[in-house]
């Protein structure tokens, strides 16, 4: 089916406080049609808002109401801009002409039409594919693009380089289980956990990298907060002093985003009621070993000795950072060495602690970064003191083996801060289209 | 190790030349050395560029000769910057401290301090790691990621939403063939062979989106220009007249793009010796049925009948475009219905023939696109001819199913465009680290 012919362009809903007293013509969504008494008013959803049509005249409905039309049929619309201050946006359409370009006569599987979708989780994602079209969704997702260009732009502007690397490999990254297998002409490869081995290498080539990608991790774990695929924004930079140097650009980083969030999203922020974080010129933080006695302390349970935080200790962390500092980020710095992946630089003074971090984002783990080895033999060292074969990272080592300075860098969770953008109660309500233990579709 | 202590901030190599007079601490890998009588000349490379050291008191190169130490050698140097018209650049550093941070005493497995690297293309793709710091090769994929940033530019200013969508998929989109399987915790899934689908889907949220990513084709060929993993250029967008609107816009994101690199990549355009190409204001085109006909006319090869174009057919084609137009560029519109997906749109008035398109650039197909299926009832139809069951496809479907516009979109190959931009002789030599037949590392 072809576009109705007509004289005039095509206007956008976002364009319309700027038409008023003029024609336009529009195209897009049935999103709504609610009759009040004699008065019609049909919301119509282009790819950036709304607008609302107001039909005196019931013949002008005639097009929708022939075959019985139910919402998401696409049509066009060519009416009169009116000022109406009680109108959403302050403008109506009035006066419409309508026609269908592509009549829809099924009522949808989720109303998307309310301010929110009523809907258990299940089905929600089951219907993603409509599910995203409701305004609050959409705007999450809009966001989610926001995040990806800030976080490109601000690191462009600090001479970083965007690499995209491949995520079909010949070894696991972070550890041998969790990775999912791939039939490749015969042989086994594996799909990437993170771009931690090529980002670094690339530290060898343009110093300052970043890549935005999927990563993908087959933890078999059913939690709110982890998918099997997920989008991973990742930045690696040389010449670092420590694993302090990686904090201070990521807040930095993180500051630019969420300013632009601001400045440029203020109406996706309103739909999706995200509460946009400040960023604090520094960003507290808190050893490993200082938080595990905070616990203690604060909540009398003795987490002291245990390799890892779980997400309880977490939000105990978070917790505490918003009463002592006001802050929703915290870091947690010198993990011990036992639990991080062998290229982790140990701390020169306590060796058995890391120069890594996690930074947590109002209670979660948002973050994980740090500084690597950089020199040839001490990786050599850490994978035989891991008991592996330093063989099948023959590549990978290839880099230490011909000079890298020393480096660090992190991995931001997309969909995670979204989570916590919005205070979604699911990661997977954060996810355009999740994959999980048992979900691959849509 | 830690970096040295200086009363210096670092500067890069591609600010010398505002830095004349100046005392400066460089960072970066010792590219070359070279000794001229009682003078040696140290290249410094740091991620942005080179500097020439001028070495004049020989003791000041002890740091170096202590280890008898490599090129690739990490390395900080204070010294004087001065004017030097026949230095490259126009200045070099003088009166230099040299401190060695990662010491290498191997030599390297690919020479990649001359003009082009002297290596086999197995040995230089063994080596890619390092081979790829070659400053000729860094400052071609420094080329790639303007071509990701100026396409997404361009996008974003006509209002176009960035998404990414998911690797693992249910089911195969472009054909049953040549998809990779995956173990997905005891099932079967697949690596998207493009993101076709899920930009499609996104049309009904977004209505123009666009998306950088890996895809995946499990092509079992051993040819120049084919690779298994690729990074896909991909728009999507609704409301179309025709395949004719997609072209337009693919026109125009081009000469975006060839304008940026311009505009910004000199240097590394200079590098790459790549010969941008000028976009006409309409590119031209032509219909696969004449351009079969041309083909006999102008070489006697009858390939009429043949339901695609062989690689020859579109060296013809791209000759013919830059005799008869002088374009690097040339549409092959209306492919037959028999060798496009499914999802194609027909053309109306033939409808043996299709609203799709390939882009030729300098006689390679660099994009394919066109208009797609929209109305629900004809993508039943069209698996119905191609004797498919709907059932794999439900998810998809129900896009259309519940109201979707007439729409069409393109992918354009990322190293293929840089392969034709600098006259490489194999897409493996513009692929970061490519995976091929038999390639999985680095």
């Amino acid at each position: 089916m072809s576009l109705p012919a007509t004289a005039l362009t095509r206007s956008y809903t976002h364009e319309l406080p700027h038409l008023t007293g003029e024609r336009v013509l529009l195209q897009g969504w049935v999103h709504a049609l609610r009759k009040l008494g004699g008065v019609s008013f049909l919301i119509l959803r282009d790819g950036w808002g709304t607008a609302q049509i107001i039909v005196e005249n019931e013949a002008q409905l005639a097009p929708l109401q022939e075959g019985n039309l139910m919402p998401e049929s696409v049509i066009s619309i060519e009416g009169e801009v009116r000022a109406t201050p009680q109108a959403p946006g302050g403008v109506e359409i009035g006066d419409p002409t309508i026609t269908v370009l592509t009549p829809i006569a099924e009522p949808l599987p989720v109303v998307i039409s309310k301010r929110e979708i009523n809907a258990a989780l299940p089905t929600l994602l089951d219907h993603a594919v409509v599910a995203n079209r409701h305004p609050a969704r959409r705007a999450l997702f809009r966001l989610g693009a926001g995040v990806m260009a800030a976080f490109r732009s601000h690191l462009n502007e600090r001479g970083f380089t965007e690499i995209q690397t491949p995520k079909l490999v010949a070894s696991a990254t972070e550890s041998g289980a969790n990775v999912f297998g791939v039939d490749y002409f015969g042989r086994r490869a594996y799909l990437a956990q993170s771009p931690q081995f090529y980002k670094q290498v690339m530290v060898g080539v343009f110093e300052r990298v970043f890549e935005v990608g999927p990563v993908f991790r087959a933890e078999p774990h059913d939690t709110i907060r982890h998918i099997n695929e997920y989008v991973s924004l990742d930045v690696e930079f040389g010449f670092i002093e420590d694993h302090f140097t990686v904090m201070s650009l990521l807040r930095d980083i993180l500051a630019g985003i969420f300013n632009h969030l601001q400045e440029q999203y203020a109406p996706e922020v309103a739909l999706t009621t995200a509460t946009l974080p400040h960023v604090p010129a520094t960003i507290p933080y808190i050893h490993f070993s200082e938080a595990q006695e905070l616990i203690f302390a604060r909540h009398g349970v003795d987490v002291r000795g245990e390799p890892d935080l779980s997400p309880q200790d977490e939000r105990w962390l978070g917790e505490w950072a918003r009463q002592e500092y006001g802050s929703d980020f915290l870091f947690v710095t010198g993990y011990p060495m036992q639990k991080r992946p062998f290229y982790t630089h140990p701390d020169p003074a306590r060796p058995t602690y890391s120069n890594s971090f996690d930074l947590l984002f109002r209670g979660i783990e948002l973050v994980t970064g740090g500084q690597r080895l950089h020199r040839y033999d001490d990786y050599l060292e850490a994978l035989a003191r891991a008991g592996q074969s330093p063989e099948p990272f023959a590549a990978y080592l290839e880099a230490f083996r011909y000079g890298m300075p020393p480096h660090g860098g992190f991995a931001i969770g997309m969909e995670r801060l979204l989570m916590q953008l919005t205070g979604a109660p699911n990661v997977r309500l954060t996810t355009l289209f999740p994959r999980d233990l048992t979900r691959l579709t849509p």
